[in-house]
Order: structure tokens, then C-alpha cells, then sequence
């Protein structure tokens, strides 16, 4: 493997002011790396085709000696977790829940991330070219290994990963048992609903037929407007959106339309068409063996979850060898792993390894 | 008002050779007429604009002398309810649940229906000209109230109308509760759920994207296949579709895709782009007030529905002064009023009017 890596103090940590790489304790989690690992060894893919010159883009917080966790979120997350000192606040995909005295505390963990293959971010993905192949969870799992590989990581304490991240997680796991401790899966399962499969599969042609009619972003805006919906629960919308239609343009607009939409632009903006293909494909293509996962497995199954049936998850669970589910009640759906702070910190506190 | 109407002996019962317009006890079933009133007297709408020239499309079987019940479905329903001898038999929208010995016996009721207005069956709607006006369940009310003029029917034993259908014959009984003796209403309510609304529009959004795009029936293909995924149950689609995807054209195709776009591609091949706009708008401005409806109300939700959740339906029979409800559970979600014919059949006989 031939890196050609890059590491850079997190632009935070500059802007902060402190211009030291280690600082006192306290602001530990403002200790950031960020790099890119690249890399000329071919990765094949699980469903064929390779990606030739594989690019890896992943961060790194926390203090050196902390139990060491991943942290993998759904197909628009990235290796921004949470954002360090000085950063936008809003820039981690789960900064309500990862962070200094938060569910995970960043002060006392160190946390890794990596952009998704595929995705839209600084790993390998459509951008770097046409026709991409079909990415398997087995694939982002390949990826995380080398990933570890790269940063000298023997073992992980642990992978936290909620929507797609818990099917890498599980996906790695039943490959790379030895590399990693304990699993902490979210809103996943070992293969995914064949109704949450029909949604997705709406999504992806409505994006391909945006592309097609020459506008991609039409398409991936309407696609992000009815995922949404089914990221949330009917109680949610029901108290959120019970206000009247307004007349606009000589039509009526519905509330819960008016937000679906605006969701929709705001996705359009940030992501790529085919990437948003690919990562909806490598979900519906996701299929485990739990038998074959020796890991312990803690997973947390949301009731009013459309995607991931809480079923599903206790299904899953029933087969694996060492595994036990906490089922929580959120009106977020599928989304309570974004927004459900408390129930969070509660799992968390009692099954991540503890900390000194 | 003026009356250009055609009678006619349905073709069906010219076909049976019987060549008589009353047949014997026992096939009485086939005593169908089939009619096209058409008024010039204005229809004004709730919603602003009116119908000028209004045709309404109908269609009344059995025997002169037993109860007469209205039957309404979902938006794309249409005047025949269920097939007369030696018509189609697949050809009604009920075919299921509504015949001879069936859940509601032909034999024994005269069931009346029409096509609705914005549709695209006969009635009025926008393949008369553009810019057809928003249609409210009080509109189709009016509708139904001229009709009841015109066949001089002065009071209906009941109108039984399952999704759509049931919210035109809560907004009918609102206005006219002198002119219906009972409702059953099947899979509606009072108002429409927002989740429900969020899926419907984004469902109009894909037609229009459609529309503009100069490719309506696509637009209109992808829309049903969305639709579809609502009408039905995650425990169906798990049971069914749970199979592996199979590589066509270089792509992944997914069974409850290949299933949810069959049936797009069908019904955009009998359907109206611009009058399921019409339509399907029309559900979402549906808003009726329980507390004005005197009427006995029988009220039927399905556990699984994930468009009218049975917690709405419960909720609008509290306000309802007369009224109670069956809750039944159906894999097949909003579709139960198409499938669950024994469950039916049991309500149907304890609540409708007794037959001599």
C-alpha cells in the first residue's frame, strides 16, 4: 500500500487560537486529525467492478490513550461526527448527540469517522468518474479495515453505527471479528424491509429520471422529499403539520409539502445525484450473515421506525450469537438516533467501555 | 335543469341473450342501467370556479324494490362498482367484495355509483379543457345530490364509501342528512393524516415534474408506483417481495420494484395525469365537521392503514353524535376494503339494511 497521506490539524483547531497540537485537558476534543488516505491498490467490489486508485477521506478527535470508537451514520453522513471548537456547530451530522458532555462524550472518547465510498464526499465515489460501480456494506467494511490498517489500529473498542452505518457495522464485524470489540447498531438490520426497499427504489427513478430529462436536481429533490418522509413517524407529522393549505401560485401548498421540499432543495444543493444512487443501491443491497457475527451486538430498535422495523431488528438479533436489543419509543422514526439525546446517553453509558 | 340523459340497458345484459329487462329472481343482479346526466345548470365549487356544463357519469343494478345503497371507492373508482353478467369480470373497481353472494349481494341491494367529478371516467373533469378547478368531498357531494334529484331516489338506505369514497359520504351526510339513512365508512376520516399528505404530495409534484419535462406518463408511472407502496402493508410487502434482486440492463432491480412499476405502468396507461392532480389534491383538502354529522355512522379502520391510521378514525367517531367503530386487522393496510371480503362480509350483515 502506497500512502500518499496528508495530515492536517483541523482548521478548528487553528482558528482557535491555541496553535498547539496537544492542549490541556479539557479541550482534549478539540484534538482533530483529518487526513486522506490514498491508496494504489486496487479495492474489488463485492458486486464487481473495482475502484483503482481508492481514496479514503476520514477524521480523527480525542485524546490518544481514550477507548478508541467509530462512529457511522446514514447514507448523507460523513467524517464530520461533530464539530470540533471553532467550527460551525451545525457542521457534524450528529452533533446533538456526539460532543463534549453529550450521549458521546468527545471529551473522553476518541472518535473515527470516514466519508462513505460512493458518497459524495472525499472518498471514492461517482464523481471521480462514470458509471461507478455497485457498492457493498462488505465494501465500506473493506474500506474502514484498511482505514484501520493505515492508522495502526489493532482493535476498535467499539462501532456505533445507525442506518447504514449499522449495516457496515454489521458487514465489517462478521468479516473483521477480531478487530473489533463490541457493536452498537442502530435503526438496522441484517437486510433491509422490502418496503423500505420500494421507497428507495421510487427514489432512485425519480433521480434518474431528473438525469434524464436533463435535470438531476429536480429529481434528487423530490427523491430527498419523500425519503424524509419516511424518516419520520406519522405522530410527528401529525402534531408538526395539522395547519390549513395556502393558496400560492394558484395552488394550494400543503404545510407538510412546504417542508418536504424545502428539505428537498437543501439536500439537492450539497449532494450529488449519483451518489445519492449509489448509497440508496448499496442499502438495498445490504444483506448479512448473523450467525457468522461472533462480536457482542448491542442494537436499539425504534418502535415507530418505518424503515427499520423494529421487527426486523429483534428478528436479527434472535440469530445472532451474543447480541440484546433495547427498543426505545421516538416520534423521529427513523431519525431518533439524530434527535434522541437522553435514551442515547442512557445506552450508551451503559454498554460503551468505560472510560478513566 | 336540463336533462340530455341516454338510458341504456347495459351491454351486458344484451349479451346474456336474455333480451328482457327483467330477468327472474336469482339474476336480478343484471338489472343494470347505465346513464349520462347531463345539466346545464353551473356547478360552483368550494374551492373556487365552477363546471358549466356538468355530465355525470352513473351506473344503478338490481332489483326495484330492495334497499338502495351508494357505493364509493378511491379515487380511482368509477361508476361500475362490480361487473353484471357477461361483462368483464375484473372490470369493477369492487369486484372482490361487491357481486352475487358476495360480502355486499348484488341480488339483494340497488347499488348506485358514479364517476367522479375531475376524474377520467365520464364525468365532468380536466380532459374537458385545462385549468379544471380544485374539487372538494363537498363538490362530489353536489354531485351526487343532483343525481339523487334526477333518478328521483328520495332517501338512500346508506352509502358505503371505503377511502375517498368515505370522505364524500361523510362531507355528503354533513350537508344532506336527510337524504341518507346510515353511512359505512371505510378507511377515511374526518381529515387526511399529514404523512398521508406528504406522500400524496410528492406523488403530484413527480406528475408535474413530469408534465414540464413532456413526459407525463412517466411522471404519472412513478407516482402510482409510490402510491402503491402507501396502500399497502410493510408485513405484506416482507412476506412477498422478500427474493433477491436481479441484475437487468447492467442495473439491480429489486422485486417490489419490478412489481410497484408494473402496476405504475398500468395505470398510467388507463389513467389521467391531470385528473389524478384533480384527485388526489382533492383527499388533501378534504376536511369535513363530525359534529354536524346526525346521521348513524359505521366506521371501519384497519390497524395496519398507513394512510388513515385507525387513532384518526377513532378519533373522529368521539366527536361523531352517532356513531361506532370495527377495527380490523389486514395486511393489507388501506387496501383492506379491496381484500378483506369475510371481514367485510360480517359488518356488512350486521349493519346494513335487512333484505326481504
Amino acid at each position: 500500500m502506497n500512502d500518499l497521506e496528508a495530515y492536517m490539524t483541523s482548521s478548528t483547531h487553528q482558528k482557535s487560537g491555541s496553535g498547539s497540537a496537544s492542549v490541556e485537558r479539557g479541550e482534549v476534543y478539540s484534538d482533530c486529525r483529518e487526513g486522506m488516505l490514498e491508496s494504489v491498490t486496487t479495492l474489488p467490489l463485492r458486486h464487481g467492478g473495482r475502484v483503482d486508485t481508492l481514496k479514503i477521506g476520514w477524521r480523527l478527535t480525542g485524546p490518544p490513550s481514550a477507548p478508541i470508537v467509530v462512529a457511522l451514520g446514514g447514507i448523507s453522513a460523513h467524517r464530520k461526527v461533530f464539530a470540533a471548537r471553532g467550527e460551525d456547530p451545525n457542521s457534524g451530522w450528529w452533533s446533538e448527540v456526539v460532543g463534549v458532555g453529550l450521549a458521546l462524550p468527545a471529551e473522553h472518547y476518541r472518535i473515527l469517522s470516514f466519508d462513505y465510498l460512493g458518497g459524495s464526499g472525499a472518498t471514492s465515489g461517482p464523481k471521480d468518474g462514470r458509471d461507478f460501480p455497485s457498492v457493498s456494506t462488505y465494501d465500506q467494511g473493506e474500506l474502514l479495515l484498511r482505514l484501520l490498517n493505515h492508522l495502526q489500529i489493532d482493535q476498535l473498542d467499539a462501532i456505533i453505527g445507525a442506518s447504514y452505518g449499522g449495516m457496515v457495522a454489521l458487514a465489517f464485524a462478521e468479516q473483521y471479528a477480531y478487530r473489533v470489540k463490541k457493536l452498537v447498531v442502530i435503526s438496522a438490520a441484517d437486510r433491509t424491509s422490502p418496503m423500505s426497499t420500494a421507497w428507495r427504489s421510487v427514489q432512485r427513478r425519480i433521480v434518474r429520471f431528473g438525469v434524464e430529462s436533463g435535470k438531476p436536481e429536480r429529481g434528487l429533490e423530490l427523491a430527498r422529499a419523500l425519503a424524509m418522509s419516511t424518516y419520520r413517524s406519522a405522530e410527528e407529522f401529525s402534531s408538526r403539520f395539522a395547519g390549513v393549505a395556502e393558496v400560492r401560485d394558484g395552488r394550494f401548498v400543503f404545510p407538510v409539502e412546504d417542508y418536504l421540499m424545502a428539505r428537498g432543495v437543501d439536500y439537492a444543493r450539497r449532494y450529488q445525484p449519483d451518489s445519492f444512487l449509489t448509497l440508496s443501491e448499496s442499502i438495498d443491497l445490504h444483506q448479512i450473515n448473523p450467525d457468522q457475527i461472533s462480536v457482542p451486538v448491542v442494537a436499539i430498535a425504534v418502535k415507530q421506525d418505518q424503515l427499520v422495523p423494529a421487527v426486523d431488528i429483534q428478528s436479527m438479533c434472535s440469530r445472532l450469537p451474543n447480541a440484546h436489543v433495547h427498543e426505545i419509543s421516538s416520534v423521529f422514526g427513523h431519525d431518533a438516533f439524530l434527535k434522541e439525546h437522553d435514551a442515547l446517553k442512557a445506552i450508551f453509558s451503559a454498554e460503551l467501555p468505560p472510560t478513566a
